[in-house]
């Protein structure tokens, strides 16, 4: 496991080089149980996040099955394996074809659990697997919770961790991924309305994920759906936000398809936790105290 | 230690007390190494939050004496000993005679070690002390990181945590107070104005706080102070944020002294870790998956 790393000196942080990574997030409304559908709809919408320049390519939690089940069976037909499965199988056929790194939400199917996953693909295939830890309402009911821990994933454009909707209501997930030396946190997600969650129209998801970048100097970039499934609705608001913990690009509408695009550099976001002579965002943490609690 | 106490259900929440409680944050601008004037001023603006109903009242961070130390034996003057010194005794005696509780910021002597603390007064006096756990810049040079932990006080008003400026940037802390059954953390705070932490006039301190409140089910209540001391500006936008995670009263301005005040419902807020039928914010967390990186 790679502890993470020193930043350099605020002085040579001048004389670095950037390092710039094109993000995409694919905002979309997928077809409950429509996954040929899905599929074809989510590879257009690579492509032309591709053709916009776009290296990281994020899409939605379970975009390929939608996201209403109302039974445990159902569910299970619609999960697939990975690799093998139809969508896993087209997400990197389209991520070789362009070269692309996609990270998005899927129905896993493994052995006789179901799990809420996300797949990253490179353009040499399947590059690993994120299981949801925290799982939100019904979900209980037909997934499994994740029991691949919280991963950092290398790729040639940087050090991926992935969370998945509802996870990113637990900041340990954001502080675990900085303190592997992760770059970026990408989250395919299904934002659904809460009333109490909304003040002049900004859904208190922008906010969370605000404060976890700036608090880990972390790039976070968020696809949600749109649309209502079986009567529930979820609320888009699609965003990138760099490590300052301002969006880069969104919140995109509550209600359109969109394609979001933009360009971070991850060199600064690196030297971003060295905040001043005296302070790194990490290594301030007080762990003395905070094991103290890790009973509780 | 009491681990968080469970919530009641949702149905049952509906027949449940308010359990209400009138909380102000005081922002003004301390002068300088002049422990009388600022002394007089806070009773002063204690007084008026008193008269408009706060029960709770919070100061900023080293209200007392003043932020901008020069030298180590510049602060070891200006400290003073808790109980005993002029501030602890004179808020005291404010508190004793209104009957509210105030937490403020103050230069602590303990030995001949200096600590940023918060101290705790009720009616009958001073209730606790809390040293800031998470040293911000040249305070390093001049104070000892906090040793007393972080814990929770139990008010007849409730159950009060307390984390100063800089210890807001670690979302540890407002976790480990939520765990320990904390309803409210009140932050004295000397924000300072950081480039790339404001957003159409927003510092990010607003949106960290935020996130912070929603995800615990706390209310968070922070007093910033304004004005410029020795060339160092301060922020002010002070705020009080329910646990929805959406302020109540504020932000304040960035540069005037005032009093900002308002009403939460305690007994909301408990009860607001209960997501659902079956989510609970502090339940849901994924220990076994965290506890992994404590040593990272």
């Amino acid at each position: 496991m790679r502890k993470h790393e020193k930043s350099e000196s605020i002085e040579s942080s001048k004389l670095s080089c950037q390092e710039l990574l094109t993000i995409a997030c694919v905002q979309f409304e997928p077809r409950f149980g429509d996954v040929d559908y899905n599929i074809g709809k989510s590879v257009e919408l690579i492509e032309r996040a591709s053709n916009s320049g776009a290296q990281v390519i994020v899409l939605p939690e379970l975009c390929s099955t939608g996201y209403v089940f109302r039974t445990r069976s159902e569910a299970f037909e619609l999960a697939e394996t990975i690799p093998g499965g139809p969508a896993s199988k087209a997400w990197s056929d389209v991520a070789r074809r362009l070269g692309v790194i996609i990270i998005s939400g899927i129905a896993e199917l493994d052995g006789n659990n179901i799990y809420n996953s996300a797949v990253i693909v490179t353009s040499s295939g399947v590059l690993g697997v994120y299981r949801k830890l925290h799982l939100w309402g019904d979900e209980t009911l037909y997934f499994e919770p994740g029991n691949l821990g919280a991963p950092v994933f290398d790729t040639p454009y940087g050090r991926i961790s992935v969370a998945i909707c509802y996870d990113g209501w637990f900041p340990e997930i954001f502080r675990i991924a900085a303190m592997q030396g992760a770059d970026l946190v990408c989250i395919p997600t299904n934002w659904v309305p809460i009333s109490s969650q909304e003040s002049n129209g900004i859904p208190i998801s922008t906010i969370l994920h605000q404060a976890a970048a700036h608090s880990n100097g972390l790039v976070i970039a968020c696809a949600d759906r749109v649309g209502v499934e079986r009567g529930q609705r979820f609320v888009g608001h699609s965003l990138i936000i760099d490590h300052t913990g301002w969006p880069i690009v969104g919140p995109a509408s509550g209600d359109r398809e969109e394609v979001i695009i933009g360009t971070v550099d991850l060199g600064l976001a690196r030297r971003s936790r060295n905040l001043n002579k005296y302070n790194n965002l990490l290594d301030d943490r007080r762990a003395d105290v905070y094991s103290t609690f890790s009973e509780l």
